[in-house]
């Protein structure tokens, strides 16, 4: 058997409901890899040993007891520090929340508890889940930024210490630490997840992440945590689709439709010469791959986005900022600046362009099941002043309809490099299932070298 | 029999129904009843004789072949020059609609031709809905404003030209007008009525107004055009109430709250007393009055309408304006000027406040069935620079529950005073129940000098 702390969410779910693994085992074999990678990686923010392991030990009582331990029965799971944790410091990496103990947890949290998951503690985010640079180092190379805002989250996933983790996506915080960290990153349809009890950048563009190392464990964190919630106002009300199945009977090769125009030219020569093979890759194993063109309305998406973002970042940060500006990083503060001047014609008119761009972008599915693009414009930037570019993420995080990100090798510097797939609002299930399949059709498996 | 532009809504329609009065008939008086008032009180900017004559027909015909003619059987009607009509001119009271001729109808024009009303033609409206003050006189007295913006519908109800008009309300532009003049103003919840193809002024208040001269009346235009539209994302999801049969079974007193604060202290003496001595009077015939204090939140209320309405307003005609500014009246530009440069941060708090207040006066119907305020803080204005004081109407247009003013008397200077009655979101029926046994109760019967 693989060392414990290697063990993915679905293969050690299976181990313990067998009753061959004890799931205080992996919780402290986990304990134990952060102790011995944290000093390096910075990856958490607080650790919850005692908690972990009480959950663990419940999973334990259940198994013997043969109850249903849940479906992510002695998972341990690490949550970026802008989920609530009742009891727990919830810091969004910030010095105004330093101090802050939420007296409930995050409706998703509540869910990964009543699955069975021991949360293992609360990752690094970047101040407030934005732009200014974490403390957090990439596994694959110390050198290059480990992505952001959920940096904790995907490094912790990344090198072993735990299998799955939160994070959350505004613009790209989730699919593209996910590729800079060789890892699966997972956002949902806007709404999938409640976003009660997490600490908002902007509610209209704010979705929960999933961080893990396979689609299959993507399915089965999605399957334990989504759904309705009526402390969310924008949660979604179609219903939760059989996510695991999806995965599990993956076999048609779905029909892929390869994006160029700004994807093509705002990828650097390497991503562009990977990604044109990785699709002959799935071409060859059998899937239908045709180029697309992207809709007139993309042009404005990127702006349209920023827009939202900052307005509504602003309008949550406003009072706070008045009294504590000086708190800020200065990569936020500008954030919250000109997000406060801005007109609100101008927030209007990107929310009148969000509704153009969806109903363009559902038009683009007519003859494909998912888009593709590289998942990021390049590997990880050697630069820990940056947390790296969102832009390939931010149109379909914009967009509110779901989307993937998967390894697909290294580059020449030795990073991991990534796709993303994209499929249609609410449609998790097709999303999942042409990503299992091409998850087994490019056959490639990261580790970082810690 | 009245003369039969005199006939109210339910009245024609019975008369008409029991073959004892032909629809041209109607038509005919209503058309010969503008050509003699028109010059004096100018509510019309365009009229369709042959198309309210050929409805008024066809509605005939139905009749005598045994079918069904719809709940409006021939009331002629009019429409506030913001509804888009088929082939006819479209001026929204504006220099740069001048020429519009929309090639649809809007969502409530087809409903009132689908129940046989006859259109008979498109109402003066001051410019874009808002407040620089139309060519409308008011029938009770020229040298003051008929009120505005649905001014021109009001007029024409008022002195009997037709039995019911459609406006709009965004702040108070269908309950002032209808008290200015006399008549009973209906302004339903939110999105109880489609704004499909009326041009707006701010989307999230825009409402669809009744203009009539009864409750019965009311109730049943409201029948004939309430119901959900995919076409317009506002439009709302509770099912459409039995309205008229909630008039005609009135019966209960109603539980009333009378509103003191800021509608007392905004009164002129004369309404004040007026509206005290109204509520004695609904007292002494039965119904339970209560005075209530006004929510907290009640405040920000009017700034906070008025936010929205100035930033969405510039969004809308942000284009236009840049190119035909000089074609704005004076009080429009000044808004949409102002609403170019009003934060979205701003804008955001507005809507934030606005679900606060909704939350708050849901609370406040724990102990009765209906509020009453003063319709207007005075009678109408001895001024034709203005179009009056939409303050007493606008904080449940913000909040979005239905409203209703109804005829209370005359002022000293033989000017009509109104009350107004608010109902729970989504209550019509209770509305309409209690307004009914209202207008029983105060028995005033209101008709211009004209």
């Amino acid at each position: 058997m693989a060392a414990l702390h290697t063990l993915g969410v679905a293969e050690g779910v299976a181990l313990v409901r067998q009753g061959e693994v004890s799931p205080v085992a992996i919780a402290e074999a986990c304990l134990k890899r952060i102790e011995a990678l944290e000093p390096a990686l910075q990856a958490w923010v607080t650790l919850d040993h005692e908690g972990a392991l009480a959950a663990a030990k419940r999973c334990e009582q259940q198994i013997q007891a043969g109850e249903n331990p849940g479906l992510l029965a002695g998972v341990p799971v690490g949550l970026k520090d802008i989920f609530y944790t009742a009891g727990l410091l919830t810091t969004a990496g910030s010095k105004v929340y330093a101090d802050f103990v939420p007296d409930y947890d995050a409706t998703s949290v509540t869910r990964l508890r009543e699955n069975g998951a021991a949360i293992i503690g609360k990752a690094v985010t970047t101040e407030f889940a934005t732009s200014d640079p974490s403390p957090s180092r990439n596994p694959w190379n110390a050198a290059h930024t480990p992505g952001g805002s959920s940096s904790g989250s995907a490094v912790a996933v990344a090198s072993r210490m735990v299998p799955a983790a939160l994070g959350s996506q505004t613009g790209g915080s989730t699919l593209r630490p996910a590729a800079y960290n060789g890892i699966v990153g997972l956002k949902p349809t806007y709404g999938r997840i409640s976003r009660y009890g997490v600490i908002p950048v902007s509610w209209c563009l704010d979705h929960v992440g999933i961080l893990v190392r396979s689609v299959e464990d993507a399915a089965t964190v999605l399957q334990a945590i989504a759904g309705s919630d009526p402390h969310d106002p924008g949660s979604l009300s179609e219903p939760v689709g059989a996510y695991v199945t999806a995965v599990q009977q993956a076999a048609t090769p779905p029909r892929i439709g390869v994006l160029h125009g700004y994807f093509t030219d705002h990828a650097d020569a390497e991503t562009r010469q990977h990604t044109e093979a990785a699709a002959q890759k799935l071409a060859r194993a059998g899937a239908a791959v045709q180029d697309l063109a992207l809709p007139p309305s993309f042009g404005t998406v990127l702006a349209a986005q920023r827009i939202i973002m900052k307005v509504e970042m602003a309008a949550f940060h406003a009072h706070m900022f008045m009294t504590r500006r000086d708190e800020y990083r200065p990569k936020i503060r500008e954030s919250i600046e000109s997000g406060l001047v801005i007109p609100g014609v101008e927030y209007l008119r990107a929310q009148r362009l969000r509704r153009l761009f969806q109903d363009e972008v559902s038009q683009m599915f007519q003859e494909v099941d998912v888009l593709l693009t590289p998942a990021t414009p390049a590997p990880a930037p050697r630069d820990l002043t940056t947390t790296g570019d969102a832009s390939f993420q931010a149109p379909w995080t914009y967009a509110g309809v779901p989307a993937i990100a998967l390894p697909s090798g290294l580059s020449g510097a030795g990073m991991p490099m990534g796709i993303q797939l994209i499929a249609p609002h609410a449609q998790e299930d097709r999303l999942l299932r042409a990503a299992r399949w091409c998850e087994v059709a490019l056959d490639v498996s990261l580790a970082p070298p810690v």
